[in-house]
């Protein structure tokens, strides 16, 4: 089956937005061995909309569309969708009951224009919305069946698991294949070294297809697989997975995708042993990503953001004269700041920043980039200086935030190291 | 003049990879008052290709091409341009010349596939590559100048601005029209509301296209503006937004498209106050959006990331009774923490969360989504309990991640309310 994904809104088409959505929805299908065409995208233009919608209907048997099911005059899909079917729209009355019970539990005031939401072409077939106030609706267009779905992408990616994907999968019926994804999280090398050590063991598996994902600053290797025996492809790609290990070693994260935070996590729990943090140029970020983690109670303590010198010294107890002497970043000051985080805690271990993420604040011996990490465990404390490779960038291409992400990474390799009693 | 852009590779395609490259050119067209009619990707298919480069010589008067320039089998943009013109391939010399001097620089070893990358339509324009060894061109097919270039960003963010812009802006000459974005940052109101207030009075302007964008949990409303005459769309925007800001009052964070945490920053810089944080559901999120922000350091001096009962005590001062009494998650609490963080770190204001994130935690009387928001200023301190709309979402859609955003948010809110004199 031939599937096109089209996404629709004045911020995607003008650029204000990037769509992720639709790289989102691309991998879904083809895990689900639906083969994607093309994406297309266009703005809140009624006519375009139809002609797209037409064109699609023609060519593809399948097509999920995104954006434009909101309350507002540019939100145009579905009467565009009735427009290209030929049919008006006509009011769900359960649809109306959703929406105006969603903002009950909101408690927001509903407006006459959210009634708008419950109007779907006739014929077509309403997905529900648990998240949110615009359901979704399929219809059968020229000879392709399409799903259309609202663009905030935690409300898409639910009624596309719990929708779309089931629809497809019995669209596909007697054809259906097996598509497993396994993915790979690796950090520390670049996108092409992984890409380069992973290739050639990937070529031996004819069958088994290599993507890599940059999701900054960690490097994801999936490995697809399709087929009808299951079993024997879980195997095929168990091999692989294990290949790959042996070829990347210590900076493969984990072999489940887990990104660092969930893995140093996991390692934490199996140890119960505790954890707290000391922020500098991380600002908070370190102890998000540990928080982020469902559960994480078990295992973080505390976390000071001693952003000032004064707070180093009042909550973490670093030593003025350190400071006097090293200045705040330094690995002196990042070894006291882990120290002083792990006594006050009582926690088991501790890591700590303070560097540059930039764009200023920068100098000749120390540039905008510079880092040191303290690591506090039981049997004693180290700290270590790094550089990040974003420090130099401009800070049009977002360097303080990709300075900030890839310290507080530093910090929790580190620590997952530690834990795995790995030498860095 | 109507533009398509038209991204090609399967790593896109299959959704392996986001194209950021495509929004970068749109806002890029749009900013040179291109308007940009249509995105299309599609994968390594020499068919495909073909048919949408055919497609789009009979659409739109200019298309902006990435990808499949490079040396090995499956680049075949410049092969199916050249299907697409009905001419052939031809070997342009100079590029073959720049191609070895690459290699050559970079030192690697040019193996006979990359002379391919010398080869371009007959009658096409090449683009000269000086960050890379592909070249671009460009060509007129059916009524549509294409212009092709590689999908490596920076290689095609210099070519776009050497090469492209400046012919676009040729082919523009008399025609030559600005295009202006005002973005207004709300919070606190749902995007129908937001979408009504401000829909009539955009509607009093016919040149004002408006946009609605959800970043949650802030609602930006963006008013596009295009004509010759830049000095009098920017009176005309300039009106519309303070007739925006009369109906809209409180809700509105900023006008200029700045989020609430910098915003809330300037406002502690114009009173050159200090803040701290302690946070506990928000887990460090809120320090790491102050911080995200270049220059915070002049106002922020701590965040206490209390996850921990303990750490509430010994960091902030919070009294074991008022735990024991109300409980970690209460108004009292929150206020203590407030006070506490305020304290120790001697800064002017303090704001502090504890709440229920989820998905697990909550209670009958606690449900999740539940938040306690603590504000101490110079002259005193408050607390007060707040319900996340998103608290009873299930956990498969982010309840967790959206409540602590929402929390955080919630508690900047409060600050900026306070700095501001206003009423919340």
């Amino acid at each position: 089956m031939k599937a096109e994904i089209f996404s629709t809104g004045d911020e995607i088409r003008s650029g204000a937005l990037i769509d992720s959505n639709t790289a989102y929805i691309a991998e879904k299908l083809e895990e689900n061995g639906i083969e994607v065409m093309r994406h297309i995208s266009c703005g809140d233009d009624l006519q375009v909309l139809v002609e797209i919608i037409r064109e699609i209907g023609g060519r593809a048997d399948i097509a999920v569309v995104t954006g434009g099911l909101g309350p507002t005059t540019d939100d145009l899909t579905s009467e565009a969708a009735a427009k290209a079917a030929g049919v008006k729209l006509v009011l769900d009355q359960e649809s109306l009951t959703h929406i105006r019970a969603m903002f009950k539990k909101f408690n927001r005031p509903m407006s006459p224009s959210n009634e708008k939401q419950a109007m779907f072409p006739e014929g077509s077939s309403v997905l529900k919305n648990p998240a949110g106030t615009a359901p979704g609706f399929s219809i059968k267009i020229g000879k392709c069946t399409f799903f259309f779905m609202p663009g905030v992408p935690f409300e898409m990616k639910k009624m596309l698991s719990d929708h779309v994907l089931p629809a497809l999968l019995q669209l596909q019926e007697g054809i259906r294949k097996y598509s497993i994804v396994r993915t790979i999280t690796t950090f520390g090398l670049g996108e092409s070294i992984v890409g380069e050590k992973v290739a050639d063991i990937v070529n031996e598996f004819k069958d088994i297809k290599l993507g890599l994902r940059a999701t900054f600053p960690e490097i994801h290797v999936k490995l697809y697989l399709r087929g009808e025996d299951e079993k024997k492809m879980n195997e095929t790609l168990g091999y692989a997975v294990n290949r790959i290990v042996d070829r990347i070693g210590p900076n493969i994260i984990s072999i489940n995708g887990n990104p660092m935070e969930k893995a140093v996590g996991e390692l934490l729990g199996t140890k119960s042993a505790t954890l707290a943090i000391a922020e500098s140029c991380t600002g908070g970020l370190i102890a998000d990503l540990i928080t982020g983690v469902s559960g994480s109670s078990d295992y973080f303590l505390f976390s000071g953001v001693t952003y000032s010198n004064e707070s180093k010294i009042k909550i973490l107890g670093v030593n003025p004269e350190t400071l006097k002497q090293h200045g705040a970043v330094s690995i002196e000051t990042a070894r006291e700041m882990a120290e002083g985080a792990r006594r006050v805690s009582g926690a088991d271990y501790a890591v700590s920043t303070s560097g540059i993420a930039g764009p200023d604040g920068g100098s000749e011996e120390k540039p905008v980039g510079t880092v040191c990490i303290g690591l506090a465990a039981p049997h004693g404390s180290t700290a270590k200086k790094w550089t990040s490779p974003y420090g130099n960038l401009s800070a049009s291409y977002g360097s303080r935030e990709r300075n900030k992400r890839w310290f507080a990474m530093m910090a929790l390799e580190m620590l997952r190291r530690e834990l795995l009693g790995m030498a860095l």
